[in-house]
């Protein structure tokens, strides 16, 4: 197993033993990230995290978990995590699962480090909580099953695209869109005028549906179109794309 | 349309014209409570909202919102909430829809007021927060589904159930209620040692569920069931109930 651990100037892919061997310096060494993220940098849940990191420019070690292996479902993993889900989180003896109340946690906890992903007053996070529901509860579900269809189901070769489950999520997709673009219409972002954890929280499912035909329910409303164009050009999130190609 | 006015002392339901009419003095008069919650109490949603209200002791207008005659699909409806989904909320000229999102921001706007509902420091508020996710991606979705199926058609005429979707959702459930068994052995309460709106945002569903054959998946669990008679026996959840029975 390689074990990468990302500091703010270098990525180091370690084997844990005998030796560490560092992958610029070749030299041994010991580096003790506080924060570990055990997952897959494929899992969009993984990926909201990870994102997160980069963000707040926050070192971590990240730890692979072989979902193909089934090793999330195995005991180690799940005394961590009761659902068996990636991302399982440390920091130090705190320990996390959830995608969502990680980046949350890890976003409040080093505010002043990195971009900023929540703020304002109690009003403008009251609204910057809004959009992050309506992600979490009309975008991902929808984005979930369109993603499963259209791209993991013909890449793994796992059977038949079902058209009526494409079908029926394509068009609540595009209606969601509809208020997507209202909205962006007025408001450079979704929750503000700033990028903040909404539009971070959409980035994984974004990035495996602009690979598909869906591609056209984004392109098709020019506010959604820049908006989409914006935050997946953000650095941070490059780095995870980077992680899911030297996996 | 009747307009309820909850305040710490009295209910007041009123005809918004000609005349004002309080149901206990019967004499005319006005008031201007500063929130107000658009929905149907019988709306898991709303009673999520309602139930947060009560705990915190903050005086609020309730405008009933007729489901039935598709007033939710309205277009007045539709410029609060876009959705046109239950409950709207407005505290001045704050306007806010999703319910979770409207019961995070009433508990940390009156964090002073009523019952402590989210609270800690960051590591204790970050356990809470994937309590609070688990409820919504794992727990309020088979919930809704179980309840649509032994609850909503039974009781509006509006099919058959299928046999099928509640197997596979008492399944869920089941597995789901595993989890929480083992958590409630250790902790309290979900989220920590005391009562939060992590157990606030299951009593709706838990509500509904209760009435079914899925009580017995309760019933078998001695710490879930605990959990269930303390969370269910609370006075602002009565008060949710009452206003059901109102309607």
């Amino acid at each position: 197993m390689i074990i990468r651990v990302v500091t703010s100037n270098k990525v180091y892919n370690l084997r844990p033993s005998p030796s560490f061997v560092e992958s610029e310096s070749k030299s041994p060494f010991t580096i003790m990230a506080a924060i570990k993220v055990h997952g897959s940098p494929f899992s969009t849940a993984t990926a909201r995290v990870l994102a997160t990191l980069y963000e707040k420019e926050v070192e971590f070690e990240f730890v692979p978990v072989d979902m193909r292996a089934g090793d999330h479902k195995n005991e180690s993993f799940l005394s961590f995590n009761p659902f068996g889900q990636v991302p399982g989180f440390e920091h130090g003896d705190l320990k996390l699962f959830e995608s969502r109340a990680i980046t949350k946690y890890v976003a409040n906890e080093y505010a002043e480090k990195g971009t900023e992903l929540v703020f304002g007053d109690s009003k403008k996070k009251a609204i910057i909580g809004v959009w992050m529901e309506v992600e979490a509860h009309q975008f991902d579900p929808v984005a979930t099953k369109l993603t499963w269809e259209l791209a993991a189901k013909p890449a793994f070769s796992m059977g038949a695209t079902d058209k009526a489950v494409v079908e029926e999520n394509e068009a609540k997709l595009a209606k969601l869109l509809d208020v997507y673009e209202c909205r962006l219409a007025e408001s450079k972002y979704l929750g503000c005028e700033s990028f903040t954890l909404v539009d971070l929280h959409h980035l994984p499912g974004i990035h495996y549906l602009m690979g598909t035909e869906i591609k056209k329910l984004f392109d098709s409303r020019p506010h959604v179109s820049a908006w989409i164009a914006d935050i997946t050009s953000r650095p941070a999130w490059s780095k995870v794309l980077a992680m899911q190609k030297q996996k």
